[in-house]
């Protein structure tokens, strides 16, 4: 059986765990629009250290941090603040894959950008 | 572009996209073995409200569970104390994926187990 | 110095612990009507093993769920959807606190309901 | 009821809250020697947002986390890696609190420093 997965299977499955990953870890992460960078860079510090990510950026939404930040001056990281584009390399296969938020769904979507053959 | 894009790419995707959410989501929940069989069963429960999820099965490591639980009666969930088997169809694909503790690597794995077409 | 902790000092502390504890835990997790009272029990379940607590109550907003279902079927866990009653005695020393959404802040407020000396 | 709280109630239970989110949302995130180190300013600055909170300062355990590598290359943030002070001032009480592992009872004991009166 195993021999029937290829490299743009495990690239895609690993894709995934690293959207899935980085979503459950940080929603819930304190934050304003001085601390947001330093939180962009941390997440995308700590998701590359996991297998097969070669490339990722992370970017909060500032519009929807600073609607949220009321009288306490800080609010929480939520799945729709995100936009993330991220890479995965598996032997000879590269996933290109994305989260962002779709207003139409008010959904945070995960979604594959662009599969492709390396070399 | 998107045209390339296969129901069985989408199927793995999803299916990442479970196996890190479930792990970054609970991982850090107290528990004991009074409480095990509970929170299995809501993790499970949880993570198939998500889409294209058919079936899951979660299990805690009770012998790790027993041997954390120390003075204080109770442990947090650790990644390597969870074994999980997960279906996900999308489509016309159906993947079956997991995760386990291996041992040799000191890491919780999470592997493709199957992909296949359905019907 | 230590000998001026008081009991109720540390009531107050342990209970501010479960308060923090329990929302950074569970923030995030998917759920839907179905599943809203089996993820009330857990979270009940789970933050009582932690030492001191003699009782709490975990109420999910129904109400708040319902709104956010949207296409999907399910949302996500938001720290307002939450109220939280909880008791925790140390030594002599008893403290009812709680967590509840503070409307008029937009705010997930936690709060010291009663102090009180047991006995 | 509500006037017989005082500062210092207030104080020790905002400390607890703080520690208590700081442990449950951070924990399980990736890191190794290099991230290490954005990974505490990161912790500090997402926690210090929270009301009342006047210092803090988060070490992770080098020594723990070096042991923890393996062939990933990377782990995961445990409790037991984690020392943390911080220092609460509500009204005209300040509080001191920490978090550091206790190697005797395998466990990551959160614990009221001190507690005075300012001014």
């Amino acid at each position: 059986m195993k021999r029937d997965i290829t490299d743009r299977d495990h690239a895609l499955f690993e894709a995934g765990i690293k959207l899935g990953a980085l979503y459950h870890q940080f929603v819930g992460t304190p934050l304003n629009l001085e601390t947001l960078e330093g939180l962009e860079k941390t997440i995308e510090k700590s998701i590359s250290l996991q297998p097969y990510l070669r490339k990722i950026n992370v970017s909060i939404n500032r519009d929807m941090v600073r609607d949220k930040l009321g009288r306490s001056g800080y609010c929480e990281l939520e799945g729709k603040m995100l936009e993330v584009h991220a890479e995965i390399v598996y032997g000879s296969a590269r996933a290109k894959v994305g989260l962002r938020y779709d207003k139409e769904l008010d959904y945070p979507l995960m979604y594959i950008e662009e599969i492709s053959k390396m070399g």
